[in-house]
Parts: structure tokens; C-alpha cells; sequence
């Protein structure tokens, strides 16, 4: 794919300093050394990729500065698709739209690409989409979440839609419940203004999380482009149970962490990191929710997040129900449901359990089995990148692995109620030690029910 | 279990000639060296297990020639189960229980192992069984088959009754056909004179080929105990759509091989190596086979066996039915419908065929990928031959795995009309080459349904 750039295309990078446009080039080419694979990085390739870059000195907020030589580069590449990737706050998203459209540099193949956050809530989220779009039009606004390009989602939409085997079992007569975690070994990592006003649930669950669960739990799309599928996860979104009033408090978990070991060192406490003395923002979330929908009638799904905890993984978690009936005496032992793994981090592999007879013993002594397909070692030195794949849609126009404003409307006015909640109501995160799986409350959340947070490496 | 024998207990091991009788512990021996596992063979654990073996010359067929020794070996061990393992020609079956039962040696505690063939058909099948049974209860008779010994086919059992997965697919609902092959490289490895009056459907057929068709499609049964799974079986073998007249043609292919080459070596042709001029024995069989229940309709068993074939293999392979609808675009490839092997020989092992993205590159191409349960690898040195569990089973008295007389009752009333319309009609063997996969029509069998034998190798 690398191989197929047009001749006439240009990768045109914009600097607001002086110093960082002068070098923007050994800037590129010092980051593909350290994040290409080993040996990938080739210097005569360099030289040759080299000539697309275009650096250019433009304020991208304010058109007086650079934007007339920035106009200049367009010219004459009318015909080519044009991919304007603003790596930039959000609060200036609207008016670097704006200056483009002003600039008169919007052509009918020609998208924007932007990033999360999207506003802080409904509201604010909704108005800077309604900003953009006085730009763009829908088709062409490109909004990116980097788990949707890691190889494994792609694979869990090849894996549902393309084997009998598991779409047939994909609802509620045959799936018990499923769990969907995204951990974080990781504290504030410098981000501590923004994530102090934002929270997990802001941060992690609004955007990352459901859009794990609307892939997993969507209805399957006549045909696998961007459209349908998008379709179908909005209805997902939509079908979201709201949590309300009292169901809050027995339906959601907030956490924050205090100081505790995570592989033998002591990592402080989310106050002591923030360097204030109070906050009430939660750095964990466990939430149980329903789909209310004729293919997940009484499925819950138990999805949480959270910084500081015991590993880093993501992972989806498919519990399957019992047998219809156990035929086995006793002496065979328990019979454990199967499940299917699709885990995202810190590996991507699948994983199914199946129950299996113990070949080593004469007699019939069930036990489980793991048929692992491990996606990190059978792609034998590729490595795709969920934001390479993702750009590399964005050019190709591909947009199904995009948020539509509606999806990320709806996953607002789903978490909105719950912030709000909290707040109104107080609600004081309940506190966990770095380096355990969060607080106690998250494994009552599921104990309740008679059910289990599974961890996948025990 | 090796170790659980009672002190007690004892080997008696009888010998019709002096020879034999006085060199049974050096041939035991031997037989432990040559068949047990590299470095398992230890001689200070045989001198232990010696004290069992029993040398008894004894003419089993003729009651004047040492049942008074033999009888005096029984003195003492009244509480101790006794197996009667008939490893004799099935023509003095009769004879021997007689002179078993005239010797007062059977308790209620007290079995009989048999082994194919027993009987030529239906009529002479039920006149041995007929005879044994004067002298055994139905409960005390252990029919083996060394197939339903193998871990594969225990597993098969585990698998289906113990994984959601699976059972809730097992049916026509989900499965297009199942295929059963059991393929032979070997040719008639001096068992001409008995092979040649008996031929492929007699020796293999009936017994082998059915007794694992029973074992895929039976329902399941309420428990595990071998008189429920007894029941579940011969409830399918009498659910077989009985082919007769013109069906025989239409739905079953008898072949038989002629000279060629297998590994590079050229091997006989079926008369050669017989060494007679003339005979209408097949060597090779398949059949499209219907069970006609509410669980299989219309999906067909195709079974096949043959000697001097391509490969040595045995293997039971599920194919599910295609995906409700294929949302891929046509670059996504063609998608393969999930398919689960149960394989028995050469290795014991189960493969499930599921569709994947192709992980190498960015676009969704889908490509089928293998999940294996490699039995053989995993079960690490320890290895349970088809023979060891059956006779343990029978020492332990569990009968799960061993044949109810109206098992090989319904079998032989399902294949007998065969075999007749085959000899009245005098239809000819269609001729193969050693070394392939039997003749052609055995592959237009399958496409005349639009189907193929799958090569699970290729």
C-alpha cells in the first residue's frame, strides 16, 4: 500500500514556530527511526519518501499567517483526494475548518480527520459538530478512535460476519454475558489538566469502550461498508438501557487510585500525582449495562476501565451459557462454559475455550482447553498500526472505521446522566490501590449477579 | 490404573499347545518390549506384574483337555470380576462359553470380551450371538471395537456433550454433511482367505464405520452410562434409511484396486496379491447414508473405506453449512464454511476450521485458518491404545464403549440388503488404482450433490 502513492501527491506538514518547520524533515525522519519496527527503517527509501514532504509555516487558527502559501501547494492537485489531519486541540478544530473552507481548499474528495476529545459532553461535543460542518459535510469528516484500527476489531467483525459457527451463537439464547475491559498499568502520563476535568468516563468510556461494544453487539449490516455498519452501531448506542436516578449507584462503579505497588515499585496516588490536595475525578469506571433489543434481552454487559491497575490489557470477553444439560458424573468435574477471548492489548490474539476430556487419564476427566490464534506471532513482522490503518482509510475514503456524529451523540446522551448523577448526588469515588483490578465494588458489581470479572491470564 | 490391580488378582493365560504354554511369560515379555513405549519397558516392574501370569493348558473348544486345571485356578477368587477375553475364531465363540458356564466359572460378577467378525450377516451374526447367550446375560457380553477405544472418540463424546458450541450445532439446523473415512494404505497383510470372502462392507462397514456414525449423530443422552449411550446409538443405526433396489446404485460405489504406486513403490493389484484370477470382492466402499430423524434430515453421511489408498487416515469431518449471508465485498475473497475434523489415525487430533482477516495485509481478506487439538503432542508420552482402555473398561465394568447385540443387529439389517442387491444384480467392483483415493465414481457420488471428499491433508 506504502508503494502506491501518486507521483503528484504531497505530504504537506504545518509548523507555527520557525524552529519546528525548519525542522520538520529530521524531525520525521528521527520518528520513524524509533518507531518502525527494527531494520524497517531504510535510509534510501527515506531519501525516496523524503520528496512528498512538504513543510509549511501556517497558523492553522489564524488566516493571516501562512495560509496564502499554504494555498499555493494545492495548486495544480485538484484531482487528488485531499486529507486535511488536524492533530491539533479541539477548541480550534472550527476555526482551522473555517480558514481551509475559507481558503477555499475543500473539494468534493477531500476529508478531515480529528480526533477525541469531541466536547466534553452532549452539548459542547455538539457544537463543535455543528462547527465542522458548516465545513464539511458528514461523509467527509472522518473522526478517529486508534482501538477501532487494531487489527483484532477488524478481525472480530471477519470472525463474526464470515463463520456460521459464531454468528449463529452471537444473542441472548446463547451468550450468558460479556465483559469488555480496557486496563491501563499507566497513571497521568503529563496529562493531568486535561484528565482531571475529564475523568474515565469522559476519557476511556464514552468513546474507546462503547465503541468496542457496538461492534460487538451490532446487528449484522447488509453489506460490510461504512454506512451499514455505522447504522448498525448507532442502534446499538441507542439501545443503550439509560442508568438513571438510583440505578446509578447499583449499576456503575467510580474509582480512584491511592499509592500501591505495581510490579514491585510504589506508584503514587492519583492525588499525589495531580500535586492538589482534592479531587473527586474518577480514574476507573465499571459499569453493568443492558442493550435493550431483541438480540441481548437480559445479556448484561460488564464493561470498566481504569489507570494504575495490575496489567495493561484490553480485551472482550464472550461467556458463554452452560450445557443444556451436564451428562457427566461427577467424577468428570466442572464443566466450565465456553468463551471466546478477542483480547486487543497488550498482545492481539483470540482465544476460545472448549472443554475437552483429559487425554492423560485413562478415565473421563474433563477440563479446559484454550485454542489460541495469535495474531502478534502469525503476522510474522507486519505490524499495522492502528492509527496507520486508519489514515490509510481515511485516504483510501473508507470510513467504516469512523465515528459518525450520531454514534458519538448517542454515546453521550447515554453517559451524560451518569456524570451528572455523580455529580448532583456526590457520588465520592470509592478508592483502590495502584496495582490491584480497582475497587472492591466493581467485583460486587458482578457477584450480584453471580458472575465474575475474568482474568485472562490466570 | 496399572497399579490398582488386587493383590489377588491373576492373568490366566491359556495355551492350546505345550509349546505356547510353556514360553507364555517369554512371549509376554517380548510382546511388552516390542509394544510398549521407548525406555517405559522395565524389568524390575515386569518381575512384579510376572506373579500375575498364569500359564493354562487348556483346549477351549473341548472340555475333556485341562477345564479341571483351569477350574482350580478360580478356587478362592469368588469375589474377584472375571473377564473371559475370547482372542480366538469367532466360529468357537460358542463352544468355549459353553464349556465356561459347564465349568460353573460364571459369576455374576464374570464377563466375556468378543471381537469382530461375529457373524457374515444378519442370520449368522445372531446365531453366535445366540449361543453366547445361553451362556452370558446380554450385560456380561463386551462386543469390542478398537476404534471406539481410541481418545479421539472419547473426546468426540466430551466435545459435543460438554461445549454449548457444539451440541447446539449439531444438527441439520447447522451442519450440510458429515464424511467418514476410514482409509488403509495397507493391502490384505495375509488375511486373504478370510478378507476376500467377506470384503470391505463386512469387515469395516458394519462395524467400524457404523459404530462411528452412531457416535456422531446419536442424541444426546441423559447420562454418560453405557446403556444410555447404547440406546442413543442404536436408535441411529436404526434410523438408517434402508438402500435398497435401484438406490443401491445411485448411493453406494463398490471398488476394488488394481497395480500402482504408493510412496514410489509399486504395490499389487488386488487379484495379485490373492493370487487368483478371479473375484468380485470390493476392497473399497462408499456410501451416501441418510438417518432419518427429526435432528439429521437431509443432511447426508458420506462414508468411505478402502485398502491400498492413498493415505493411511481416519477422521470424522463436520461441515457447517455456509453463513447466512456473506456482507463481503467479492476482494474479500471467497469464505469457507467452518469445518471441525475429528481426526483418529494417523494422529489423534481435532481441527476447527474457522474464517479470519488475513493479518498480513490492511484490506479484509479473509482466509481460513486452522485451530488445532493436537492430542498426540499433548498428552506427552502418555498413550492409551484402543485395546488398553477397552479391556480396562471391561475389567471396570463399563460398557459404554463396547457394542449391544441390537447394534450390530441394526447394522447388519441396514447392510445385508446391500450386499444381496450387490450380488443379484452381479454389480461389478468399479476398478482403482493403489494409490489413489478409490475410483472416480466414489467422487461423483459427491458431486453429483455439488459436494467433494475433503483432503484434510491438502
Amino acid at each position: 500500500m506504502e508503494d502506491e502513492v501518486p507521483e503528484n501527491s504531497r505530504i504537506l506538514v504545518s509548523s507555527r514556530k520557525q524552529t519546528d518547520f525548519d525542522n520538520t524533515v529530521e524531525t520525521i525522519k528521527n520518528a520513524f527511526k524509533k518507531f518502525m519496527l527494527k531494520n524497517e527503517f531504510n535510509a534510501k527509501s527515506f531519501s525516496d519518501f523524503e520528496k512528498y514532504i512538504v513543510p509549511v509555516l501556517v497558523d492553522v487558527a489564524d488566516y493571516s499567517k501562512g495560509w496564502q502559501e499554504l494555498k499555493t501547494q494545492f495548486e495544480g492537485r485538484e484531482s487528488i483526494p485531499r486529507i486535511f489531519y488536524l492533530a491539533i486541540i479541539p477548541s480550534i478544530y472550527g476555526d482551522c475548518c473555517e480558514n481551509i473552507d475559507k481558503a477555499a481548499l475543500v473539494t468534493e474528495d477531500s476529508r478531515v480527520v480529528v480526533e477525541k476529545p469531541i466536547g466534553y459532553d452532549q452539548e459542547s461535543a455538539e457544537a463543535i459538530n455543528q462547527k465542522i460542518a458548516q465545513h464539511f459535510q458528514e461523509e467527509q469528516i472522518y473522526r478517529i478512535d486508534h482501538y477501532l484500527g487494531k487489527e483484532t476489531v477488524q478481525n472480530l467483525l471477519a470472525l463474526r460476519f464470515s463463520n456460521s459457527l459464531f454468528e449463529q451463537f452471537w444473542d441472548s439464547k446463547s451468550i450468558d454475558h460479556i465483559q469488555i475491559s480496557i486496563n491501563e498499568k499507566v497513571g497521568l502520563e503529563g496529562r493531568a489538566g486535561f484528565y482531571d476535568g475529564a475523568g474515565a468516563m469522559r476519557d476511556m468510556v464514552q468513546n474507546h469502550l462503547l465503541q468496542l461494544l457496538g461492534l460487538v453487539a451490532m446487528e449484522s449490516p447488509n453489506k460490510m461498508g461504512a454506512n451499514n455498519i455505522r447504522t448498525e452501531k448507532i442502534k446499538v448506542l441507542q439501545a443503550l438501557r439509560p442508568i438513571t436516578g438510583d440505578a446509578v449507584k447499583r449499576y456503575t462503579v467510580r474509582g480512584q487510585y491511592v499509592a500501591g505497588n505495581i510490579d514491585n515499585k510504589l506508584e503514587q496516588g492519583y492525588l499525589e500525582e495531580l500535586g492538589c490536595g482534592h479531587s473527586q475525578t474518577e480514574t476507573f469506571v465499571a459499569i453493568r449495562a443492558n442493550i435493550d433489543n431483541w438480540r441481548w434481552a437480559k445479556v448484561p454487559f460488564y464493561i470498566r476501565t481504569g489507570k494504575r491497575l495490575k496489567r495493561r490489557s484490553a480485551e472482550i470477553v464472550i461467556q458463554f451459557k452452560d450445557v443444556s444439560h451436564n451428562a457427566f458424573d461427577d467424577e468428570a468435574g466442572q464443566l466450565v462454559p465456553n468463551r471466546l477471548i478477542i483480547q486487543l492489548q497488550p498482545e492481539e490474539r483470540m482465544q476460545l475455550l472448549l472443554m475437552a476430556k483429559d487425554m492423560t487419564q485413562l478415565k473421563t476427566i474433563l477440563k479446559p482447553v484454550k485454542l489460541d490464534l495469535n495474531f502478534t506471532e502469525s503476522s510474522k513482522g507486519f505490524k499495522s498500526f492502528g492509527y496507520k490503518r486508519l489514515l490509510l482509510d481515511a485516504i483510501a475514503g473508507n470510513a467504516s472505521l469512523f465515528i459518525h456524529r450520531d454514534e458519538g451523540s448517542a454515546a453521550w446522551h447515554w453517559v451524560d446522566p451518569i456524570i451528572d448523577y455523580w455529580k448532583e448526588n456526590n457520588v465520592v469515588p470509592f478508592l483502590y490501590r495502584a496495582g490491584t483490578w480497582g475497587p472492591s465494588e466493581a467485583d460486587d458489581l458482578l457477584s450480584k449477579d453471580k458472575r465474575e470479572w475474568i482474568d485472562i491470564e490466570a
